[in-house]
């Protein structure tokens, strides 16, 4: 068989539901957006991708949803590179700065030293401020009382309009866009031409999904994960929230200490924790604990298996 | 106006001439082939990505024509990695391992783990074996001459055949399918789906297109460039051959001369020369130059530019 | 205080178990070797570049040990990736092919074009022959008996030997290196400078020490993790080993079914299993069930943390 | 020979020009700065690796410093990617933002989501502010004059004031850090380590070295070439500046007018002018001609290189 024979001319695989959607821009913030102008691939294309490395023995056993289970299970990620979505977003530049911080995607930005900086920045509204979490040095935790909300949302405004100001009569006396845009606030708007492909989009929506990623950012995250991604390539959607953004992994010192509580081996289970550190040496049931921060992560699973936590059991004795 | 009255619905951009050949396989080689599988993008969309960065000022000055071949010459790479192509390819073994040091593309491999090897291997026909470069440690020069070569090939034929019954005999006597490929030889032939954006591919067509490139994947590169990306973005294929494939760059050094010699100053041409070790300090007209790979690079370009080569003039005194 | 002022003078950091084996070889298959020739950074560069992105405000919360443990629990990789180490390897081409694939290091490998291959193929003793695994496709399972193994070595010797004297043939006959090389064996050992960081060699060794990597590579990874990462990095070793090598991530359902078990709902976590396809809808305790791979990975750690296997349980009543 | 015999033990390659400056801060701007942390490699190291693709055959013909020009001139660059260098840079984050487009480096920033902002924002002194080119829509032409500058300045000075009172007060009412700092003007300092092979390293200095970058990028990338490259990697320094740095690209068009030029062919560089529209098809000598980048970069090289400029001649005529 000649190889002219052997292949039929192909259609270029499209996704209705990604084409009913395709330029119309998601809303996110006060001022930001974001949309699909342009993808490569579906599913389908993930399980074509995968049958080139297994070959033509695999092609029957497996179903579609079962092989990108499969592939996402044991992470094989190579068959979901070969899907690419291009957004184009409008972030602010405090939230820019994080998202760009993911290396392997296609970029390009609105320059302001080409152009005018985009006249809008970020506002709060005074019920959002957020306070500082005290227990994570990285969180927020609840928000500002009215009274203040309102009193920060009003400094907010006339340090915007003070910074626009200050832009403006640079430009106005001449003043190089490059250097005249050098104290605008972070919260000012940029847009940008981001390109991915599937494997690395979702590697970022798990990170920034995730409850300790910043508000503002999970805002973008979600809508890229719940309505893009979702309609574009619901199988692997499905794969990536049943094994990655809803999985939780077992350390070893994890599964030991599960191990020895299944079968109601509670003393040895303490053993365990004091001799790799999660209780001190001279751990007395009922004593007071120093935090230790592994410990309490620990003690979340157990909580969430239904699972006793055996040194506080212990404390009840 | 709102986000949503600031944009359309889009289509998805398409090229109706790589549509044409969406699937089709372009022959290389005895039984190798390249075929487009999928696309993202065209010559428009690297305009659009463009003027992201420029924003709207710029937006009449330039034609697209005028844009892609100001943004290739002053390799203002990052739009066109926003268009991206996906291709399948069955190469040799042998050309795949240097095909696969370009590190920026998604490659899904034909997997000999889990599949038979492909059962065909690139066969030399008696008139295409080369000769060992003298001048160029990795280069051919010429062929062998017809009672050579055939001989050449029917011992190749010998190799290949045992391979062959080696690897089936290990299959037949139950040996596991990783194991039993290790002997196969790098002629083999293997699949591949590779994805790589128009950037980094104008990349690997600048290098694997040259001279200097072997044989075999030049011709792969070839098939690429002038049957694929010359359809896929034309205008971008265009300003390519003339910025980066057919353009030549001078190192300080040569332009130093050059100068000099568009003045007609040939001694001070040879000083300069001389001072930056092409020459040797003794340096004598007439007299027997030891080889020095610089400078026959530069007498290259200066032949090619019609200028003299001053200390060859110098010599003819 | 001048930025003078702030910082002394550093010293490069050394880690001394490394140095006392810089160089030199350790042995892998029957011809192979791994030799670190350089690093860069050690357990504190780690905890140093993290405390850049952390501030000075945490400086004395955390032991360096704990930080360690806390960036690899919650993979926050950017800190691995300011170790750096360089190896000098030589590997089969078989094996090479898959080590490639990991893109994000930095190679230089011994080249054919350039000089006269390495005479030296990786060699199969006769109690080495691997069997095909009948239920994993990609794996293998035990070895062929002695009388197997004996005469498939001998047919290997064969092969080899004629490769060999074709290459040399052709060599001989004045045939370019580049290509007389084309049907050298995949067993042909190549040698190559193979440098990467810290964050990205963990990834390579997560994947192929891993049980189900070819057993060649994971001789490889055992011996650059358990001889050289140990040595250079002892704390993220440790913490490497804990929370990723032998972590195991549990899905959405997986933590589902173990809820329910924990808490003695047999029939829930049987209903579970049932509404996600890994039971038939018709299923009755006792009745014949067919081959369902993901189920069988969960039936796997089920038994691994001491829980009954609630379909089995039903089966047994 | 054994594999142990073969290798002896190797010292670390040290650059002691490089030690001597080891964590001290070269200053940049008026509060920034970049230092040495760590590096890995030398010259030799490059000349190693090439060393091991091109084999033993080639060991003795070469010395280093041809060997690493070869290298250079001839974008071989995989060699240079064999030495690592890591920078403690501090930072305006409007610099930042242009220096993180590099995705080939590790990076490590200050986070002010854990930590309070650095308190420090690059302040432009009144003879500083650049005036907007009019040619290049994104570059900068001559100063402001004295007065001009002096209001400016202090416009500056009280926007600075205001955006750290405003992110003090909110600190203080207790707001998440993460919150806080979104208002911080573009110009307050951040600091990073940043970690990156020689070979990206060069790309970064030919970009951020150039004239057309902006001046603020431009004063940290001379600092790490001219003042830690150099000493680094001397001989790779001296070939960067001689084949990359002050080399110049001709197009095919442009060696085909040069070309013409040389043997004196005036008109027939002028119709190859006109044919490729660098000159309009009704070109006539003395007519004012429009615009055209091309044909003044063209005519900027001419120049250069002492040829006259066909179309100008032909006007004196």
């Amino acid at each position: 068989m000649t190889v002219e024979a052997q292949f039929e001319k192909l259609e270029r695989p499209t996704v209705p539901e990604l084409d009913a959607i395709l330029g119309v821009p998601f809303k996110v913030l006060d001022d930001g957006f974001v949309r699909v102008i342009d993808y490569m691939g579906n599913d389908a294309s993930i399980v074509q991708a995968a049958r080139v490395s297994y070959g033509k023995g695999t092609k029957k056993i497996h179903q579609d949803r079962g092989l990108i289970r499969y592939l996402m299970r044991h992470r094989h990620t190579t068959p979901f590179e070969m899907c690419e979505i291009k957004l184009h977003v409008r972030v602010p530049m405090d939230t820019w700065r994080q998202w760009i911080r993911h290396r392997t995607a296609n970029v390009n930005e609105y320059s302001t030293r080409y152009s005018i900086a985009i006249e809008a920045a970020y506002q709060t509204a005074p019920d959002q401020w957020r306070l500082q979490a005290s227990g994570n040095r990285q969180g927020s935790a609840g928000f500002a009382d009215e009274a203040l909300g309102r009193r920060l949302s009003e400094r907010e405004a006339v340090l915007h309009q003070l910074a626009r100001d200050v832009y403006n009569e640079r430009l106005e006396a001449g003043i190089a866009r490059e250097q005249a845009r050098k104290d605008l606030p972070l919260s000012t708007y940029t847009e940008a031409y981001w390109k991915i492909d599937l494997h690395n989009l979702l590697h970022f929506l798990e990170l920034r999904m995730a409850e300790n990623a910043q508000w503002e950012i999970r805002q973008y995250a979600s809508i890229i994960g719940n309505e893009i991604v979702r309609r574009w390539c619901p199988l692997t959607w499905e794969a990536f929230l049943d094994y990655r953004l809803h999985a939780i992994s077992f350390s070893r010192l994890e599964l030991d200490i599960i191990q020895k509580l299944t079968v109601g081996q509670v003393n040895e289970a303490i053993a365990s924790a004091i001799q790799s550190g999660l209780l001190p040496e001279d751990f007395q049931p009922g004593a007071e604990l120093k935090r230790n921060r592994e410990r309490e992560e620990l003690e979340q699973k157990l909580r969430q298996l239904g699972l006793p936590i055996p040194w506080e059991a212990a404390i009840k004795k």
